[in-house]
Formats: C-alpha cells, structure tokens, sequence
C-alpha cells in the first residue's frame, strides 16, 4: 500500500472518529437539556429548582444564584447558535425575571446573594464577585437572545462594579481586613473576568475595544500562576505574583488550570498570537493533565499538593464532573487552534473516561462526584454547585468545534516516495 | 456446670475483657500524648503546629484557634488528673502564653480569630462562638492546673460574652441579616455551651450554682433537636424546635448525635435524672448507631438525610475520626451509668472498628479521614480541624471509665434455680 494510501485512509479513519463523536456530543447534549426543562422550572415562582436527585426529582427549592444565571446564560446560548435549540420554550424559559428581580440585595446597590429561598428572599451572600459575574454573563446573553436593551444596561453596569471591586476597591465586598491575611490573588478572579471580556466583547466592536486592556491584564494575571520555572499552576500567588506559603500557596487544581487553559487558547485566538498559544498549552494544559490524571483509575484529581503533600480538602482524589468537562473542551480547543495530534489523543481520552463514568444513561444528565475509584459517591445531578452549565456548555461547545474540524477542506496529503520501499506495492 | 459457677466465670471473662481494653487504652493515649509532644511544639513562637503529616512533619504553620485552645486543655487536663502525665513539660507546654496573647482580635474586645500565622496575626475571622468557647475552656482548665487567677478571670468573662451572645443578642458575631435566611440553631451551640457548663461547674459550686440555669436551658434546647416523633435527631431546627424545610432541615451527623449523648449522659448524672437518662440513651446512642452505621463496611457515616436522600456533602459516606471517638465514649459512659449490657457490646464494636481502622501503628496517632470502604484518603495526622484533641480525649475518659468500672465491688451472682433443670449438672 502507498503512504500516500495509506495516509488519506489515517485522515479518513480521523475523520469517522471526529464524527462519531460529534454525532455522540450532540445526542447527549439533546438529553441533558431535555433533563432540565424537565425538572427544573419552577412554574410558580420563576427560576430553576437546580437541587435534584438522579431522577431528577427537587430535594430543596433553594436558589443558588450562580446556577441560575448560568442556566439563563446557557439557555440563550443553546437559543442563539443552535438551530435546533431555537424554540421559544428554551427562550421563555431564561427571560422569567426572576434572577433580574432578586438577585441583588438591595438594589440598585449592585451585590447579589450567593443563595435565595425559592421566592427570591436573601438566604447567604458571599464576600466575592461570582453571583455577580454569572448575573452579568446571564443579563448580557438575554440581551443577545432578545434584543431588549435593559438586560445589556445591568450587564454593563455589573461588569464596571466588578472591575471596580477588583482594581480599585475590594472594601464593597465586605471582607475583613486582617492583618495576617495575605493578599493572595485565587486564579478564579481573572480567570472569571477575561471570561467576561470574551462574553461582552463578542461581536461588539465597542465593548472589545473598552475591555482589550482589562482582558491583557487579565491574560497576564492568570499566567503569573506558573510558577516554580514553569513546573507548577498554582491556585493562589501574591498579587505580584510570588508564590505564597503554606498549603493555601502549594494548592494545585488541575481541572481550574485546563479551564484557564481554554479561556487563555480564546484570548490567544482573539490577539493573534501563536507564540503565547504554544506556552499556555504547554503550561495549562498538558502540564497539569500531567501531574493531575489519576495513574491508578483514570480521571482528574481534584485538589493536589505542589510539594506532593496530602491536601487538606477531604474531597481531594474524588473525580468531579467539571473538571473533566473543562479538559474536553480544552484540549478539543487546543489541537483545533494548533493541529498537535497529542492534544486530540487527549481529548479522547479525556472524553472516554468522562462518558463512560459520569453520564447516567437511565435517567440523563451526568453525575457530578465520584470517589476515587470512579464509584458513584453522590447520586445527585444537581445542587448547591452543579447546575445546567458545565455539562451542556462543553458538549455545545464541542459539538461545535468538532463540526468545525470537520468541516474544514480535507488537505490532499502528498505521496512521499520512499526510495527504499519503491515499488513495493 | 452451675448457673452460679457459669455467671462468676462469664463476669471473670468480661472483667478480663474490660482490664484488656483499659491497657489498650492506656498505651494507645500515651503513644498520642508523645506524638503531639514531639512534633507540635513551636518552641520559636510558642503555641503548637497542628497540620502534621503522617510521620509528623509540619506541612504548614497557621494556627487554628480551635485546636490552639483544645490542645492547652488537654495538656492540662492530662496533668492534672493522670499521675503519669504530671510533669512540668505537659505543663509549661500548656502555658505558653500564645493563646492569651494573640487570639483575640482587638482586646479588650472577645471575638477571637478562627486561624493566626504562626507569630499570631489574624488570618481568618468566623462568625460563630466556637474559638471563643475552646479559648474559655483552654483558660479554666489553665487555672485548675496552675492556680493562676488571671486564667480564670480570662474564662469567665469570655463565658459571659460567649452566653451574650447567644442568648440575649448575636449582632456581635457580626453575622448578616437576611430576609430569607431561617433562624436556625445548629445542635453545636447548645451543645458547646453545654460542655462549658460542665467545665466551669467541676467541684465549683459557686460557678456550677452560676450557671444551673444555663445547663438545664442548653439541655432542653438539645433534646428540642429530636424530631419526627422520636425518630430522628436533626442536626438545624427552628429555634422554638420546629423542622426546618430542605437539606437543611433534613441534616443529621450520627458523630455529633452520639457526642450530645454524653453531654448530656453527664447533664443527667449532675441532675440525678435516670428517667432523662434512659431518653437519652434511646434517643442520642441507641438512634444514631442504628441509622449511621454503615452495614457494608462498617464505620459510621458523616453525614445523612432523613428522608434517604443523597447528602450534598461530597464527605458524606467517609468515616471520621471523631464521630467514632465521641461514640466510644457515648457508649462506654451509657454502660457505666445504665448497666445495660447492650451498650457495653456497642462500645466494644465501635472500639474495634476505631482502633483497627484508625489507629497508625507505625508513626503513631490516628488518620483522621477514610474512605466509605475504610481506606486512608488522607495521610495527615493533624490539619485545619484535627488536632490534640478527639482521640486523646476519647483515650483518657475511656481509661478512666474502665478503671472505675473495674475498681467496682464485683456483684456475687445469684444462682438462679431453674426447677426443669434442678440436678442436671
């Protein structure tokens, strides 16, 4: 056979297997949607039950208010860019109030409440800018989906407090000043706020050039968290960037990393820059997978330890569902933008492992905490922190990839004559 | 054989099994003692490391309040009612002034810090009693070892803030008032305050007069927390002991049941109350053990729902250290109080089950976290929440339990004659 042959046939058996695997993404995602429009809705209250047992079946109406800006975001996402995801169930469903009208504690103060009770009253707040930023996430897709620009205006207006608490004047969050407390920076914070960038800035000439400095500080706060020579991405550094002690300092989480990881690939994609993408895929991606895939059973670690310690979380070694998801995406993003074949091998493994141990095929939707040894540790598919957003976003978001992969123009691989093997046929 | 001859040989045997299980006890707490004696002392700074790894090396250096104030109890504790650890290293160990120094925040003013660094700085501030109340146990038991008013002084006055706020006005807590959130009492308040009673009132009858009303308040409040006629302790309820909806409400913690079981086994004993007793026997050990223990792998369970849901603790099925150190106590002071002979089998289960599972024979103490199936998931022997405190406490009130069950006048059995089988021996 002629390695030219022989070569069309590789890209041809490459080919099939990208699109199976399209073809299983966009099932699956179909399934987890079709769960929670099922069982989450609340009818009489608006908002979305996201406390649900395997079946899907509400075991508290309390309201997490990142999960219900995340739902609203992924809603108008799924309504907006997939065809068949454009009906008005979906969007109906995202446009209820609720999260507009009680998110917020004491408007038109901008803090929102971490939880609610299932009619909207302040259960908890949090000391940080997350419920605000998936609040912005949420108002800015709603704008989007419908066109109303009173979402766009409490998008726009949450984003500047947030860039306001973040560098200027951290005192609105209501944190104590301690005088032990170091002035660590978690790589969530720019992570979550280049996040934004991309979401305000898409398609939208004006807020991209408003935000091109905020998302270059961002990209270069999420890569001070390379540390050690570039042999470790730690949680949390000082915010010039030092390595920080103790185990708050040594606190590794591969799947955050690989997240980082996808959102630096966008700001790479968006600045045109191949240089800084070559060194966050070796540093956000292929780094951690190193350190945090499990030898022993497969799947992430949760937390680790930079100097191999034994973390302090009790859930450390239990595989979530995010991180795996986070790693799909990342590593699906990372071999579209470079072509590196050992990033697609990744992405399969990741993805086999993830379909294999946390889909449920009897009732939908994944599991989210399994121990160690892959066993299911919960059999909840929702609650405090899991929600109709990981799971949907990356089977979207590789549905999509994989449809752009393969809609690419198959390259014609020239035959390289082999003196040696000449007419060996 | 008599019945006579089979009952003195039957109480020989147990007798047996109880001097084996109090030398047991005995070495195993003298092994603990010299591994918080060896590797916990900050000899710069005063006070003690609490995150030790397996072999005891510190992995990192912030001081949790909690375990700072528990570990200076049990020292003193140790010296001053064990003959073996009255010496002046336990002591002056104890006496360091790191405690007094720098766990409150702003003194004259009590609210104390949850973590320090380790030269004392606050890190962390939890808007909770607890610091405080290990920061009042830790200082009467300073002055029962050392005579030393000043400590004393130090333990009644924060007893008189910590009973401040708890039942006349919390705003000192600083904690957020929120529309939605429910006014719930968590068992722990009663329970903590409850224990402080017991502390401040030993041989003291002023304070025990002081605080009579306090005790019988914080056990009232306890057993308002059995619910669903009798079937189920709740861990929240309302504070006028109504069930509160949701997880929440549903929550129960089998470890923590069984430690309000001996709190208040020790209420009963002060009141004299056998008819509470036998309630709390039923309600607080009995109860517990049968819901909570796993009878799969043994052990019992963090956390549980009432209603058999799953918890949303991803903790919830890993066995403790401290539910099965507060069990065997439970159960061996049940034993000693009630004489039932089921209880004593129940301590020697859960005892077995502690010491074989528990236990590090080669580096000493215990590990603190297992999985569901009883493998360690944790190496560390001391962290954030672990310290000197569950397992030597557990060793020392068992030792001394066996001991004064032992140095009890043995009962000569009464040979009962059983006409039908009169003249068979």
């Amino acid at each position: 056979m002629s390695k030219g042959l022989r070569a069309r046939q590789d890209m041809e058996k490459e080919r099939e297997t990208l699109q199976a695997w399209k073809e299983r993404v966009g099932q699956e995602l179909d399934r987890v949607v079709a769960f929670w429009m099922e069982h989450s809705h609340d009818q009489e209250h608006g908002g979305f039950f996201t406390c649900l047992g395997r079946e899907g079946r509400v075991y508290d109406d309390l309201k997490y208010v990142w999960l219900q800006g995340r739902q609203v975001w992924m809603y108008c996402r799924l309504y907006r860019t997939f065809q068949r995801f454009h009906h008005s169930q979906l969007l109906n469903a995202a446009k209820g109030e609720f999260l507009l009208r009680y998110a917020r504690l004491a408007p038109p103060g901008k803090k929102c409440a971490f939880v609610l009770t299932r009619d909207g009253r302040p259960v908890k707040v949090q000391r940080t800018i997350f419920s605000e930023c998936f609040y912005t996430m949420a108002m800015n897709e709603l704008w989007r989906a419908t066109g109303e620009v009173r979402y766009q205006t409490e998008a726009v207006e949450m984003m500047d407090q947030i860039v306001h608490w973040v560098r200027e004047d951290a005192s609105g969050l209501g944190r104590p000043q301690l005088q032990g407390a170091p002035t660590a920076e978690p790589m969530a914070v720019p992570m979550m706020l280049l996040n934004l960038v991309e979401q305000l800035g898409e398609a939208d000439e004006e807020l991209a050039g408003k935000y091109t400095e905020l998302g270059d500080w961002c990209a270069q706060r999420i890569l001070q968290h390379v540390q050690r020579d570039g042999q470790a991405v730690l949680e949390n550094v000082s915010e010039d960037g030092k390595e920080l002690s103790g185990c708050l300092g040594r606190q590794q989480n591969p799947g955050h990393a690989l997240e980082a990881g996808w959102f630096l690939l966008r700001h790479c994609i968006r600045k045109g820059d191949p240089e800084l993408r070559a060194h966050v895929i070796d540093k956000f991606l292929l780094l951690p997978f190193r350190s945090g895939w499990d030898p022993d059973h497969g799947g992430l670690f949760y937390f680790q330890d930079a100097d191999d310690f034994c973390p302090t979380q009790l859930e450390w070694a239990m595989k979530l569902w995010w991180p795996h998801s986070e790693a799909m995406i990342a590593f699906l993003m990372g071999y579209s933008e470079s072509g590196d074949p050992v990033l697609l091998r990744l992405f399969y493994q990741v993805a086999e492992y993830t379909f294999r141990q946390f889909r449920d095929p009897e009732y939908g939707e994944w599991f989210g905490y399994l121990s160690r040894e892959g066993k299911v540790a919960l059999s909840i598919k929702g609650g405090p922190f899991k929600g109709c957003f990981h799971v949907p976003r990356c089977l979207a978001m590789c549905e999509e990839m994989l449809g752009a992969l393969l809609s690419r123009p198959a390259p014609t691989p020239t035959p390289v004559p082999t003196p040696a093997r000449r007419g060996a046929e």
